[in-house]
């Protein structure tokens, strides 16, 4: 087993669906990949930063699902990142009512000593130079493993190229793929973004399940078909959270095993979208995981002998 | 081995891509499906209709590739159905440019007598009626699929229900499906089309790959992510003829071999978009097929041990 080392924001997040809305409640993409890599149990910290109306029942959550928060400051009078979205019917896009960033915006973030020589990082969404920052402070992971978006393609782009020159894995999302390359097709994407740096590139497409591309090989894994999709928030966190727990769990960084970690990643998101918020992945049991990865198997397993 | 009797249009086609654009070229839904379920050997049959415009070189290529011709009829004096269309440039929509029924208006299916025995049926997109009059004049087909289309939603639906009730295996791309349900889900889309007939429901979701639902059931068969597609016309009607193809070649209508069928429905239209409309199937070679389904297992195939 390898030491796991998350950054991310830990966060409020208030949600619209067509099902329901949300006061203030738990969110952040620290939050997301923490507790969904926390299903592995596997030696995790996050780091991060909030203001002290944060409450301590969910710093709390964190810990009882085994994530350290030695690195997750509590700034004394800030306020904590604040993030607020509305859904539309089909669930597959949103529109940001408000975004405060409060205490994010000063964000110095401080790796605790015990995780610097974590083997496996996971850089959640955060400005590129924060993540840059907290690569800096490792003495040499075994695995950088990037999540990024579209804003900061838009807003910080040499700063994102930076940390893309440096890390092992990025996961992005089909559409920020394609700006980012400024290619159509997925499969020259991934190859474009391969030359700025990243061996392995995971393309997320939500419903539509995820890509993974090394040099000339390309894994699948579909997304469930689910009756019932509740909320998609945190769904890509989970994902990346999923990916990087079972790699820190298995200390293998071969094709092989990440194409493994990517059927988990889509396993575990599958759970995210099914209630409001955090709250299914907080109740998830292993038996649960377990019984999924077999409709994950039924869902893609095929048995042909050549004609 | 089944014998496959396959109703669609045997057409010209006029396309535009990003790429280029063509003249009056070779197509139509029955002229798909029958090239690509020849790639299987089967004994099959072609009923359609065109006009003594058509090329007898064209008639000679299906009769080449093991496609009974009998069954089409050339009406003289009359035109043959031309459709014309024009690709945005994400590939993933098109403009219709023109359509001229022709011949294709009086249509009135004979389907020969040696293949009326058939006992794979394969029902290409074409008015719910003259579908239906070839379902009955088959003597008693193991299986019976039917492709359609949203335009017999809109402008046929009563006709078109009658049909639906009538098969055993329905294709429809992914907004057809919610279209025809009433539901966004695919998952429940699937369901509600099983009640109003079909026992199989695959879901063709173009680059996105395709789902199969029976009963509790489901399985998935992805699109190859390509580097290039160059003209996705006629890929539908391909990967249903390599759906039937494959079946009427097995003769095996479990859902363990459908799941096959499905596969390499996925993986003969791969072929079918790397050039102008029928050109890249007429050349397809068997191990050129055998070699892609090896890369449909690499995308596919994983191992894992519980954890």
């Amino acid at each position: 087993m390898s030491k796991l080392l998350i950054v991310g924001t830990v966060a409020f997040d208030a949600i619209e669906t067509p099902f329901g809305k949300t006061d203030k409640i738990l969110g952040g993409a620290g939050t997301y990949i923490g507790l969904s890599a926390s299903q592995f149990n596997v030696d995790s910290a996050v780091v991060s930063v909030v203001g002290d109306d944060f409450p301590q029942e969910y710093l709390d959550l964190l810990t009882k699902n085994n994530i350290n928060i030695e690195g997750i400051e509590v700034v004394p009078g800030g306020k904590t990142f604040f993030w607020s979205g509305r859904y539309h019917n089909d669930l597959n896009s949103r529109d940001t009512l408000d975004t405060q960033l409060n205490v994010l915006a000063d964000f110095k973030p401080v790796v605790p000593n015990e995780y610097k020589d974590a083997e496996i990082v996971m850089l959640g969404n955060l400005h590129p130079l924060v993540q840059l920052s907290v690569l800096e402070q490792l003495e040499s992971p075994k695995l950088a493993i990037l999540d990024t978006m579209n804003f900061w393609m838009d807003n910080a782009l040499e700063d994102l190229m930076k940390v893309i020159s440096k890390v092992d894995v990025i996961t992005i999302n089909d559409e920020e793929a394609r700006q980012l390359s400024g290619e159509y097709s997925l499969a020259k994407a991934a190859k474009k973004i391969a030359t700025m740096g990243p061996k392995y590139v995971v393309i997320k497409k939500g419903e539509h399940g995820a890509l993974l591309f090394h040099e000339e090989q390309v894994f699948f894994a579909p997304a469930l078909p689910l009756e019932e999709v509740f909320d998609p928030t945190g769904a890509g966190d989970t994902f990346a959270g999923g990916f990087a727990g079972y790699i820190a769990k298995t200390g293998d960084i071969s094709f092989a095993n990440m194409k493994n970690a990517i059927i988990y990643g889509s396993n575990l998101a599958s759970f995210c979208v099914e209630k409001f918020g955090t709250e299914r992945m907080v109740e998830l049991s292993g038996e649960e995981v377990d019984s999924r990865l077999e409709e994950f198997k039924k869902l893609t397993q095929f048995e042909i002998a050549l004609t």
